[in-house]
């Protein structure tokens, strides 16, 4: 495995995309814009989905399943839904295929069209909404908290490898509540557990916020999300959850008996999170060498490399390497030992660093003689001899030291790249770079101009936005607070 | 809830149905033939999951995900494949709706026509090997043993919950080897893995066998498969495990280069359980007044009921019973203690009784003075009071003997109908009530006309078949071993 993938200083973009094929995460598919999730990008998928997952049901979620097709006439009952998702449908119109009749292989059977179009899900409110309205009588059914795990599906035109493809791979929870404030509870709930996640397990720091009306989900009254820095300066949207409002309860005729007996609009919610989770942990952390991944959803944590050159030399590595993965397994951490003889160690260094496998421990028949082991952490790089007593143990903290040094060196990054721009000059030198708080007259017009001229979007109005007087950049409005720009994946 | 489902005696199919939705495992969606699976329903699927999922990783197997949908072209470089599914595929043929300009709402827009029609997978065999095509040049590639967890969707005409839906979930595993004989290995491992699960975990006693020519796979050299009888005396395919020989490597043109440098085409199989799997569980264990659960997948084991009439009576209980949810807990059994007062003890006992919920506690005043509980189980329906000191342990050995016990009466069952058959008179009897083992006399012509004749199938040849001399039941030519007849799900 040569590494063979550009600096980002080169080519930040083609970096990233080398880095996700010569790291076995994934690959295009002869499906235009779908991709092939590769075992170790999906081992990686996994650990987030067994974590969120987790968080879901603590926070008294269920999964379900709805259907992958979606009547047309559904989509259309929402307005500004239809307007969002109609433009990037996957429309399925037959049933069967045959084997043509002039001998041009399998055709479509032109007998077998569907009476109504079926879309692939782009996203499940009308189908769920559909459901939930059988499902929803009396307050006593309410709450309804749902999640489900599912692929779907979105026509884009430009496409690239975890951050958005045609076919994705992600969660949708859809609550239905009897009040408008608990609506509003679960819908910033679900904003701290995405927080959460992204912050204490894949180690990225995200600022909270909610959105302009101009970047809401198609159907929502308001849509929170969390935003991250890239190392190239850029955001991107790690998560959304959106307040409903009673839209689909409309759109859907969903109503419930109150306790006094009156019928009232069910109060909806829905919050995803997708396979995108990937690509920014990729571009959060990753170097020239290879990807960086936080040991808490690293799919091997410790590497275990043995140097040797005769075969009576392994089998004395073993015996010492052998009862250090035991302990290592008990302790919960997932630990490789590779004692393939096809390979020499310095290619296994390049591709467990390729790979991101935090921590690696090396040990030769010097080593032997001393008690000790090299360590090197991925992270910094730094590499150490340390005694095989009590290896087991100083290989946990280190785990738990690199979790929290991604993470600081994340925040830190973010840090230096974030600033206040105060004139509309200023703004567009400094947007260029990373992200910039600035005022801004709360129109949407004035949010598309920038945007057309400077490529960057308002990417939330912070939760803890302060009170501060000043003028919009660009028209010179009066404001109240400073909002957050910068260009986006 | 009411439990308002008919009899198996009655109506045995009703019944299945019925139970199904009462018990709120699935639902009928609005798109003809796909299933909604409610959170109970999921929640049970879920441990299924989860158990297959560790299973195939013990087995060395990993996950990855591959595109949904599949150029039509894939589908006909195997020829008995696309003959096999072509007839029931969901085409996707355009990418985008439009507003109609006559104002007919949303329609398809024909501009948005796709150059080569795709199919929504009905099985991922062609493109999993059209990407196998580029994982594998050397041996040292060899083998790949991956899993896919996914959606596929086959255009059924006649469907019914869970049994036989137009989507459905699955596994789908699908390996790639350098001989013939790992191959080979491979596929009866994986069929002895399902076997295991369905026997141990869902109780329910299978025969593993061969499929006849005209049951294969299409695109497989054998089919293995796990059958196991409902309580109609029909068969249920559990699973199936195929050997594909080199039939996708050759489609797909996947070749390696072995030791010695020379180029051969790669050996495949795949095997596959799904959504199909809840109706096996169902309806080989449940009785007229519900669900009947093996512990093992239950997601409720234990429902602890109060039963009282003032609230300090249900404060004393609390009292005794949270040190015991907190135990069972410990001890890893899921336990749920209603203290809803929005319902009544009786309403309670038939709810958990028609979700098949194995143990049910009961506790009162009068319990609570005796230092007694009383305990219920539901596949005996038996009733005993039991101390309340050590009521964790003896729920847990229960739990232990109920799911013995579910297997040993599905055992049971399926011995006491199970017979065999030396004429065809006799067979055409005995085939109407379970599974009859005939002599056949191994022709596909034979095969068809009993069924034709009989609605009986060849469910398998047995792996264990023993050699006997016979002559086929229907024909009368000579026989080497009896077969597996049966009218099938």
């Amino acid at each position: 495995m040569a590494k063979a993938i550009p600096s980002r200083s080169e080519d930040y973009s083609l970096w990233y995309n080398e880095l996700v094929k010569k790291a076995g995460l994934a690959e295009n598919s002869p499906v235009r814009g779908c991709m092939v999730i590769k075992p170790y990008g999906f081992a990686i998928w996994e650990k987030m989905q067994q974590t969120l997952d987790q968080m879901f049901k603590d926070t008294g979620h269920e999964n379900a399943y709805f259907p992958l097709l979606i009547p047309k006439s559904f989509l259309s009952k929402e307005a500004d839904h239809v307007e969002g998702f109609a433009k990037e449908c996957a429309v399925v119109t037959h049933y069967r295929l045959k084997n043509d009749e002039e001998g041009n292989g399998v055709v479509v059977d032109p007998e077998a069209r569907l009476e109504e179009e079926l879309i692939v899900r782009p996203t499940s409110e009308t189908v769920i909404w559909d459901s939930y309205k059988n499902w929803i009588q009396s307050y006593r059914d309410l709450p309804i908290l749902v999640n489900q795990w599912a692929n779907v599906m979105r026509w884009e035109m430009r496409t690239r490898l975890f951050l958005r493809t045609a076919e994705f791979l992600w969660q949708e929870g859809h609550t239905a509540h009897a009040t408008k404030q608990e609506a509003i509870d679960e819908t910033r709930q679900m904003l701290v557990v995405y927080a959460t996640f992204v912050e204490e397990f894949m180690a990225v720091p995200v600022i909270k916020g909610v959105k302009t009306e101009s970047e809401r989900f198609a159907g929502a009254v308001d849509t929170f999300c969390i935003e991250a820095m890239m190392q190239d300066g850029k955001a991107l949207q790690a998560g959304t959850s959106h307040f409903l409002g009673q839209n689909f309860a409309k759109a859907f005729d969903v109503k419930f008996a109150n306790k006094e007996g009156k019928e009232e609009l069910v109060w909806g919610t829905s919050w995803g999170v997708s396979t995108r989770l990937m690509g920014a942990l990729i571009m959060a952390h990753s170097d020239d060498d290879g990807l960086v991944l936080p040991p808490k959803l690293a799919p091997i944590q410790v590497v275990i490399v043995p140097i040797y050159f005769k075969d009576e030399q392994l089998d004395q590595i073993e015996e010492v390497v052998n009862p250090i993965v035991k302990e290592l397994k008990s302790m919960g951490i997932s630990v490789k030992f590779d004692t393939r003889d096809t390979h020499k160690p310095g290619w296994k260094f390049a591709e467990y660093e390729l790979k991101g496998v935090p921590v690696r421990l090396a040990i030769g028949p010097k080593d032997l003689e001393k008690g000790t082991v090299e360590v090197a952490r991925r992270d910094t790089k730094e590499k150490s001899f340390q005694p095989i007593d009590g290896i087991a143990s100083h290989v946990s903290e280190l785990l738990q030291e690199i979790q929290e040094n991604i993470f600081n060196k994340a925040r830190s990054f973010r840090e230096e790249n974030t600033k206040t721009a105060d004139t509309y000059e200023e703004f567009k030198q400094l947007v260029e770079h990373g992200f910039v708080y600035a005022h801004w007259d709360g129109t949407a017009e004035t949010e598309d101009k920038i945007k057309e001229e400077t490529k960057a979007t308002i990417r939330c109005i912070p939760l803890d936005q302060q009170e501060e007087d000043g003028t919009c950049i660009f028209t010179g409005k009066p404001s109240k607070g400073r909002v957050l720009f910068a260009k986006a994946y």
